[in-house]
């Protein structure tokens, strides 16, 4: 049995979703988009997954466009917002890359990038970020909870004041950690796009959303039968989509549930390290419950990671959504002290999370840096 | 139970492709890009998955890459290969839609659209098609599989074809409706790109791939992690993936057994028709056999198809892949004869369809078209 912590980089499909991607796998397979009355209920089905999304999040059921998951999202969310050939972007380093590099993207086609800067513990630097917003910002990028240290930042605040100096400038905020662990309501947060992804609650790979405020035209990326009104095309997703539904329901209903849970666990976690020296928290306010992110000096992230291992625990580094790159920008950007540099462990609970596993991470956790430190010392 | 003969608009998908997405769900959902060794292991089960694909279809591994589906690997082949600011793209009507409107979305950013005609049975008339490829062609579209008329192209002649006129033109077969259903040898059919998707060969809607050949440069769509080589960045849908390539590789398998068996399939419907006057088969001639379009003069497909659906009979009238939209553009394109031209219906077949069931096809869609008459003549 594996006890499994990190639940930013990806988390264990809901036995019940998987059933439905089962059925419509292989009984309610029929194309939404063809002629008979089995795929009329097929494309009921897409609707009524579209709403009962909305209604979890505060939004309008038109609001609601699938996609193959957060990445796409993000990338429709940039892409299909830029329409004039020029202008500025605001956007911070602690973006989730699959901002951070598609913004970079518009950087090299002309568009200039304006760098916010990130608080040590990983909130975004609302004042900074506001100076760097003027006449000519057409996107401004802000994450709703950063995935490296779950800080969860003032997404209202931020779309407010955005838009007090430049209401034209589109506001986005990435809520792909955010949906299901801390409260997300699109009208009150009000942002004009916003993202998340399924398999970060519990609901398969490969399909995500990104809502789109009323009013504002969002372009497409990619172009076909006209699906999801004409916004992303290609033959939709629907056991992903209804599963999907299901998933971000459930998340939404569990979040108060999970905050004291989870709390708990980080104080498990906190407490068998107290004995320790030379650690820290990343993040300790306004930050997701479900995120703990530890920095222990003079030892490398991934050695504890894979000592733990031996105890079939896992825990991560840093970002997961990375292929084979270092989140030395985001490390850069915090500005850890040198000696933490090395020593991110970042632990991630879901509901799955038993308060005995927690306890058994804790103390091997603790045994573990103790054992390092023993080693480099002799 | 349902009598399934849409199987180009999408597919029932496999109990034991279903098994693959549960345990990918719930058992093996460790995100590959992270640090873990039960990560490495999902990771070399995507690797894994892209070497079965290449076996299957004559390419190298690093040939493929996965997309969303068939939608996303069209958007990727067309906007990703096209660099200069300039050129023109030929292109056929009797492209799918995610291929056609793609292609006019760039005719729409300045690029010159050159479009070929089509034979009356939905073959690519290759003369024309090879006359508009010039010195300025930068890409060139002709698809493998026509998805209305099953018509199958020449792609290795057209390949070479268009190669000799300009060798700089990037070459893409879209073969959505191809592998599993005619021989694919990706080295014989020497195309730069060619895409395929999971839920037309009995595995889910939401994965697809794009293979790229040796020495062409592709550039990517969305940007983020840097997955599939810094392609199509994003998680990974490893359950899809890992099913995908079972689907590949089954199918592929199966062409020959198929063929046979849905060639009797396609005599059985023939035989059933023979003495109703004013119908035609819309291609007979190099056709894939898993399609057979039919035509009948006087009546609505549409209506042929309620009346079918009456016997839990499902049939096409035409392209799926398009919301909401009558394929109109393609029947222009075929010229079909105008009393001809709403009374489309396309049987499709897949391993699950059964010789009785077929019988039942055949009868119900006689005595359907008799009635139909008969009612229009009362």
């Amino acid at each position: 049995m594996v006890h499994y912590f990190d639940n930013t980089a990806t988390t264990r499909v809901d036995d019940d979703l998987a059933e439905i991607l089962r059925v419509y796998g292989t009984e309610k397979f029929f194309n939404p988009s063809a002629r008979s009355t089995y795929s009329l209920q097929i494309s009921n089905d897409v609707k009524a997954a579209r709403e009962t999304i909305s209604r979890a999040l505060g939004a309008s059921a038109g609001n609601i466009t699938f996609t193959s998951g957060g990445t796409e999202a993000n990338n429709l969310a940039i892409f299909g917002s830029v329409r004039s050939k020029r202008g500025n972007i605001v956007v911070t380093a602690a973006e989730h890359s699959s901002v951070y590099n598609a913004v970079s993207e518009l950087g090299s086609r002309g568009y200039e990038l304006r760098l916010a800067k990130v608080l040590p513990d990983g909130h975004i630097d609302v004042e900074d970020f506001l100076s760097k917003v003027d006449d000519e910002t057409i996107l401004a990028c802000f994450m709703h909870v950063n995935n490296e240290t779950g800080a969860v930042n003032d997404v209202r605040l931020l779309n407010q004041a955005v838009k007090e100096k430049n209401n034209r400038t589109v506001t986005f905020s990435d809520g792909v950690q955010a949906v299901g662990k801390v409260p997300v309501n699109l009208r009150y947060l009000g942002v004009d796009l916003y993202s998340f992804a399924g398999h970060k609650i519990h609901c398969s790979k490969g399909v995500g959303a990104l809502y789109v405020k009323e009013g504002v035209k969002q372009l497409p990326l990619q172009f076909g039968g006209g699906q999801e009104r004409g916004l992303r095309s290609g033959t939709e997703y629907v056991g992903g989509i209804v599963a999907f539904s299901q998933a971000v329901s459930n998340a939404v209903k569990r979040v108060d549930e999970c905050e004291r849970l989870f709390k708990g666990y980080k104080q498990t976690i906190l407490n068998a390290l107290k004995d320790i020296p030379d650690w820290r928290v990343n993040c300790s306010d306004n930050v997701s419950p479900a995120i703990l992110s530890l920095s222990f000096a003079d030892i490398k992230g991934e050695v504890l990671v894979h000592m733990l291992e031996k105890y079939e625990i896992i825990v991560g580094t840093g970002s997961a959504c990375s292929s084979n790159s270092k989140s030395s920008r985001f490390v850069k950007a915090i500005e850890l002290p040198p000696r933490f540099v090395e020593g991110v462990v970042r632990i991630s609970f879901s509901k799955y999370n038993t308060a005995d596993e927690v306890q058994l991470l804790a103390d091997k956790l603790a045994e573990s840096v103790l054992s390092l430190r023993k080693t480099m010392l002799g």
